[in-house]
């Protein structure tokens, strides 16, 4: 602590941190520890936590497994950092992944890593299919997110992050994601329409790009009829069909991929947040084959090898994706979560239950209501945010391997929270 | 191991990982164990290490004192991923920070996180100084490289890295660096010229970013001369200095930040690579307070918050940065290595020496010669890289804790090498 | 003629003329002469003239009373080009346009001349757009034709002439037409929903740009609740509205403007073809007084200064608008081309009648079917093109001054070439 | 004439004609005739005319054979707008600049036509480069003016017209032009090094333009070796060279092309301005024919065919370029304006003359000065500009065919003027 010259005392943060730190302004404390779905401050008050570092944390903090696994490969010296370099870790990884994840699933895609954040995998994704088809447009659709790097957040739709280039944003045409004109329309016939049009302004595309359920979108979760039909129109007009399943990946939607039960085979799939288990930074993509023509190091970047990263993302598969008994507990918590969810919408007057799986929320009706339910179950132990493109849904993104009484623990505070709230909000103004 | 069709076995990395892996081409073997300046792969081989993943590890692989403060921080279950929540361990790196780095330069900048890789701090930048001048255009120089994420890539000047992007590159204009134009001609004054004439075709940029000295363009130094002129250009012209102070920073040229001595003060540093002091994905901008205008999350990223970079690098900055002993043991072996490289370069017919402090290399001429080297030194137990626009650069950059002895051995195999391999190859045919 | 090496004898066009050329190819001979609705060939056949320079020459070729006023002005030694001088000619002409159409629309639009080029005007009022706005992005539609300059271009939808660019172009958001998507659906709720939804990823506009009848898109003619929405859907997002009127305009759809009966003011109104009412070449922009703020020459052009199309520009706005009796001519002359045209559309099964006013078409189901169309026609002594995606739409783009029996005439010749051909296409291929 | 609620008179142009006007400022009275030099007014007052529609009336206002040529085909009802069908006139126009002008200086190209301004046919020329090579780059250098439509203003330097577009402009790199870093630097050095530099950052390109004198940007004459090194570099690089003659074409330089002497085959060069002898709107591109590649109507515009423009500029072929008489001649007139402006230069302390063949000014040192002047020439009975950054060059662009007793005259009214403001100027500021 430091003392300013107005008498005031500023915490570090204040007065070193950037203005551009967020969540820490909803969730003013000061963490220390973290142990599965619980996290505790410094004053050691201990939260549930239903935001799971935005599901980066899909099997909890320090799961025992992974955290036994790292502290051993330190103990003794494993690599830290290992450029693209072969390490044992990133081959016992790879094998994991391959024997657990793409082999069951008929898949024979290929691994790339790059620098350890989604945005980087969604880049490295845009430039292959550009790369690839020698075209440059991107379709994106509507709400969807993918980061905030400059070739990424092109494809990010949320108009306050993409104000943060402070420049034009290129390359990406941006398209209604499923359910945006209501129930009456399909918005494929509209993407069909145009991509056949010779007229139509709308490029070849090199790839379209979609979140089969939309994060930071606000939950939307699209059919699997329309996004097998995105996935034909994408082979039709030779584009590359991208999933990013950054966030509804790995288990989240209930199955490790976002699209499994969809039949469709993307072309690429990008990876990251809880790819590495254990919340490390870590990021990658997955390919078909005849589309790996980066050359070496044409796409590149120093952190590819956080071995670390690769260390509990191999424990991870091994632990959880190995047998299927897992898969089949998600299917129960997510009954559990949709029932709790259910009764929380039923408490708020014209509200809806969004999402799918294990990323599910409700639809408030405004961010405002949303902000001060969230506010309100912090001071009620419960770590949870909102999403959607004014913030209006209160989102749970809890670890998949909370138990049951906890996740119903947290349901009861948020369905508390709102009916402390609600009430004094009533009558809901209609939209 | 698998075996396919054609009878032959595939290691994992070649069934599995995308042809765009890269270093391990060059160091075939399959690393496990580092500690200090040595690497030891699967076969028990130790191998010095002068590449140090790209200066991402100037304190060597799992420093003793790193190591004890990560193992009890995950033995207590700390916190592995804090979004960009308030975490004890945060506070601790700031603490340090400020005391021992910002302070006694007298820096006031503020501390931004983003995505734990240098090319998401460029982004950022890039992002931060168009949005603070309402300008697009950014100047960045012959032979720079900054990343290859969309932003960061249209600043970086490498051909091979620019046509992985499959599209056109914006909002950079390029100018030559320091020395770009010979011996008589100061580069500044077209720099000059152009910001001044109303009529140039140079729109009044940004920002102007550089680095002190171009790690991957070529170990080219800039004068401070040079850069204090480029400083007051930026200023006179309305633009942000930023410097890109990722590779050449924490004490690879002698000094903590590379542009220490230099009298400029620039409003924008980023940092990564050996930040985390572990070689653990962290990255991180400073900035001036009157340029902190992201709002919250408006540049995000999940892994801003990796907390056990911070629990490192908070180390790293008490163990080497606190007492000045750390940066006279750098000058020293500056001299080393100096000394070191001009005998090798002496013994390369029109070869030069470039770069500064412990930022070393021989330009040999041709990529072909460099890469020969290279090799010859990896099978006697070196690692080594090259640099520059054609590889033609064999580049020192190994930890800064190496011991002299160790860093006189590792220079005795590079002579040895070259003095194996340049008879055959002369005489030196000329460019 | 010459003779080239192998024997044959090109023509003059074949031996220098750019294989860009087109129209030529279509009617293959050489035109000397031209009089109202008739054009001469060099071996003094006459044809009559339904493409009239695709809408350039609606009060028909050399119409007597400019041609005297022209060849009194050359006599004179009136000035012929006057940059952006203040010339006589100039004010007469802008005194008529304001007298006979400003002042009875009531409106107070400002006049401003560029490079006299259809695509220059739409150049300028995207320029104007974004200075006035500060903003980039500029909301064009489907099957939209506004120009091939670059920034034109970027708001022409036709994929051909796209290709042409050899770049990307940028700056453009491409939303469905009226009628896009079927009768069901009214694209007009789709662009409201992404502008006014702060995560759909479309860029707050600087202009939404459209054709009231889309020309060389296929003939679509948008309905005025439907251009009125959009001009609402424009104001509430602070984006100017454009129409390009280039096509459209000068009495083609049976007004001035082809805007006026549909209750909207737009901010800027592109024109050029017909503007000088001879066929010369002239462009011009109106725009509200209060988006007036180009600086002096900020946007210029050589040939702002056309003072040759002035003079017949003036006499034009005098001869047809000053008296009401021409508009309601032209709405006589509507119904015999529509009724026309509805007899050529009944000939030929699944086809269907286009357009509005005296740009009309017919749909014929295919490029290959039109084209086949229109050459019969030429052998018959009719000048007709096709417009739309495929080239699928007869068009025609008659003078406004054709009298009634010339009309007959050559829509009997349509009819005739369509008779002749049709049935051996029958049955027609469903699309 | 109108009132204004103020009271005031406000005359047409400035009730309704834009702010973007902009010589009507500077010679603020009504023109109504002109022939040959002369320009006059509706007050009867003859200006002499060194200004020439900014070198698109070379030889000069209402050439007799033109006029008499133009009045006779409008008479006879000849084809006024032919889009780009073939006519008569156009036929002729091509032979007579085959026979004349590309035969005897044994250049092959091919002639486009494209909607008729400077500013089309650098599009044009700049799109087709791009879609010959593939490549998206364009150098362009500094104080180049190119047009101000989006694809050509990326080309051009000056700031005020950059500003006017209201967007970021893309796909061109600024080099420094012959000349601009003194005379101890070759600039093509800079260009040639960064152009084989594998990390200069330059793009290869697809094409290189330059003016071979810089009309806009201050009469910068380049040199012969520079603009041949230049020639050498496109071709080594893969880049088309396109010489935009628009301004310092059609005998401005002495010569037809202004590289005739230079040793250079460009791939492209861009006309317009004095193509047409009669200041009538006409823009054209020579492509080489291995270039011409344009599919039909693939750049294309509705006043390509402005047959009244080919009727004059093939009397201006005929009359002017088939005798070698005229090019003497024009050397002749060189010396005259060179030794005028010599004691004009003389006569301002720290001046200097700039430019070549009859395109020469006098850079005085500042624009307020060379305002003044241009101001008192006015008054005396001549119109002359400024041009250069800062509008610091006085500028002589009479007619070609001005008689030596009109320049000289013309000449002394700009020694006058300055004589009478300087005196009140001394001593001048250094720079």
């Amino acid at each position: 602590m430091s003392t300013d010259t107005s008498g005031e005392t500023k915490s570090i943060f204040e007065r070193r941190e950037s203005e551009a730190r967020s969540y820490c302004r909803g969730f003013p404390t000061t963490f220390i520890k973290a142990s599965g779905s619980h996290m505790t401050d410094a004053g050691g008050t201990e939260y549930i936590d239903f935001l799971a570092g935005c599901s980066s944390l899909n099997y909890g903090h320090n799961d025992p497994d992974m955290k036994a696994a790292l502290i051993e490969h330190i103990s003794n010296d494993g690599i830290a950092m290992g450029l693209d370099l072969h390490t044992g870790a990133k081959a016992q990884f790879l094998e994991a992944f391959e024997e657990h994840i793409l082999k069951p699933r008929g898949m024979d895609h290929r691994v790339m890593f790059m620098g350890p954040t989604g945005a980087n995998a969604v880049e490295a994704a845009m430039k292959l299919a550009r790369k690839v088809t020698g075209r440059d447009n991107i379709v994106a659709f509507t709400n969807g997110f993918h980061g905030v790097t400059l070739g990424a957040l092109a494809a990010t739709g949320n108009e306050y992050h993409r104000g943060g280039a402070g420049t034009t944003l290129h390359g990406v045409t941006r398209m209604p994601y499923d359910g945006y004109m209501g129930e009456g329309t399909d918005t494929a016939d509209l993407l069909a329409a145009m991509l056949r049009d010779k007229s139509s302004g709308l490029e070849a595309p090199a790839a379209i790009i979609l979140e089969t359920v939309q994060g930071e979108g606000g939950l939307n979760a699209a059919s699997a009829e329309w996004v097998r039909r995105v996935a034909d129109l994408a082979k039709e007009s030779g584009a590359l069909l991208i999933i990013d399943d950054i966030q509804a990946g790995c288990g989240r939607t209930g199955s490790f991929f976002s699209f499994e039960e969809m039949g469709v085979e993307p072309d690429i799939v990008t990876q990251a947040k809880s790819i590495s288990g254990f919340g490390l930074p870590m990021a990658m993509m997955l390919v078909k084959p005849e589309h790996d023509i980066f050359g070496p190091a044409e796409h590149n970047g120093t952190f590819r090898g956080n071995t670390h990263a690769f260390v509990t993302a191999r424990v991870a598969i091994e632990k959880f994706w190995a047998d299927p008994a897992f898969q089949t507990e998600l299917g129960e918590k997510a009954k559990v979560l949709k029932d709790g969810l259910t009764k929380v919408s039923e408490a708020i007057p014209g509200s809806r239950l969004k999402g799918r799986g294990l990323m599910r929320g409700v639809d408030v009706g405004s961010g405002e209501l949303a902000g001060k339910i969230c506010a309100r179950c912090f001071e009620k132990g419960l770590i949870i945010e909102t999403s959607g493109p004014e913030d209006e849904v209160v989102k749970v993104l809890a670890p998949l391997t909370t138990p049951v009484e906890t996740f119903e623990k947290g349901l009861a505070i948020v369905l508390e929270a709102v009916r402390e709230i609600v009430p004094a909000e009533q009558p809901m103004a209609a939209e």
